[in-house]
């Protein structure tokens, strides 16, 4: 499928995607590249890349596929580097979890997304990081959003597709717009009301050691606050607009719920209690 | 350690505790009463009950100790009643989810909170409920609070105690208001919450079905608003002072969250995320 696949930062998402990759033969050569020679070493010793460059352009070179898997802010960066560096028939895309600002980087550096660009995003995360966690299957019937907007070449965005199902991932399109928003509702918001109930727990006095007394549901609740503190600060900046509609929309909720406990209203209660039921029920597999 | 054990209400609660009674040997007979005979025959048949009574005057005659098991709602008129019915040598607990509306209603009826009351709440849910979902072991190795506080008797407070670590709990002594602040903000809340949060990704339009893209995050997180409405609708009513006040406290964390986002302060956002992040990783087991 690709002569020289190269991938840009060999963490857990890249480090996987080397291991995929090979596995499923989508790549005659997987490179890699990272800020950190050692990073590359072990990526190397893993089996998750066939070889490596510390220099960026020596490691672009040839390459007919790009994928950049670095955390989200140096994406914005790198993207805008790489477009400018590869010629219009290498393929150019990225695993990283907001899309509106590398569009808007790239839109600043060059004008527009360049038709070379597919924007991607696989929905899978892990509390684990690092390219020692990667493995061979992270995307395995996991669900990857490509970018479908007026910017994408419907020839590339094919070629893209094809290489994650080759992988074994259940590719979704969506626009550049339906991506943030979905994701800032359906991921971002949820992990910033997971921090928020922490940190209230912490700061609130009851007399009484109040984590002692957490039970399953609470568990459940907030594991997603034990994620990586600078990828989420990433994310959060990456996507502000778009959250801070979410984080409003879901105070008016918040809100309406509250006046219905202080106005001891039942029957709102209820209806606002069986809808959330119900949607968890259906929607939620 | 009782001659004859009453268990007003043998659903998952009731039904569970006779069984975990009978199988610990705790009490000579687990007699039942619920306002339905079928629950009732169920729980004959299942071996939580070795006897029941349709009629709430005889199935209290010569109990030593009524449980009452019932929901949040019906409980506060039931504690009334059977405090008035039963002498003060009859000890009576229950396992409702909130206290304070119970000692209310008690002081309402009988101007105080009586010496052979002993308030009660196990700490373990489950989405399933009825009498056919009880299980003997549902309390083993499970958080059970008492209410040590000003009303308490110790003596009564010591033999209930002993009733459920006899059958493997593991029991914590609070007040009542600490009981009630730090369920609000460890469970109401979070229940709330996930009720909200699911509403808003309901009404939300992002020209997607949002949903589709929920990962496993997500259905951690939302896993509590599958909970049952009226249980849920009582809870919320029978604790609002608290919940009305977990909810702003939770609300003031959002909203300095948001600010930092809107912001893009991005230094702000990570100590708000490291925070909550050691917070989840140290004391959430």
């Amino acid at each position: 499928m690709f002569d020289k696949l190269l991938i840009l930062g060999v963490g857990l998402m890249g480090g996987s995607l080397g291991l995929a990759i090979k596995q499923a033969g989508v790549a005659a050569c997987v490179s890699g590249w990272s800020r950190r020679e050692s990073t590359l070493q072990k990526a190397l010793e893993l089996g998750a890349i066939d070889r490596y460059d510390t220099e960026l352009n020596a490691a672009l070179k040839d390459a007919d596929c790009v994928v950049i898997a670095t955390p989200t802010q140096l994406t914005e960066s790198i993207i805008v580097d790489v477009v400018k560096k590869v010629g219009s028939e290498t393929l150019v895309t990225d695993v990283a979890s907001v899309k509106g600002n590398l569009a808007r980087a790239l839109i600043a550096g060059q004008g527009s997304v360049p038709a070379n660009v597919v924007l991607g995003h696989p929905i899978c995360g892990s509390e684990k990081s690092g390219v020692n966690a990667a493995q061979a299957d992270l995307y395995q019937g996991q669900k990857v959003v490509l970018i479908e907007d007026d910017f994408t070449a419907g020839e590339n965005l094919e070629r893209i597709r094809l290489m994650w199902e080759a992988l074994g991932a259940d590719v979704h399109l969506m626009t550049l717009a339906q991506h943030d928003t979905t994701l800032a509702l359906t991921s971002h918001l949820p992990h910033m009301l997971a921090f928020a109930l922490m940190n209230q727990l912490d700061s609130a006095t009851s007399g009484y050691d109040i984590f002692q007394l957490s039970g399953g549901g609470f568990r459940d609740f907030s594991r997603i606050a034990a994620s990586d503190p600078l990828m989420w600060r990433e994310i959060a900046l990456a996507n502000s607009e778009h959250l801070v509609s979410a984080i409003d929309g879901f105070d008016a909720e918040l809100q309406a719920l509250k006046q219905a406990v202080a106005n001891g209203d039942g029957e709102k209660l209820q209806e606002i209690f069986s809808r959330a039921q119900k949607l968890r029920q259906s929607k939620v597999k």
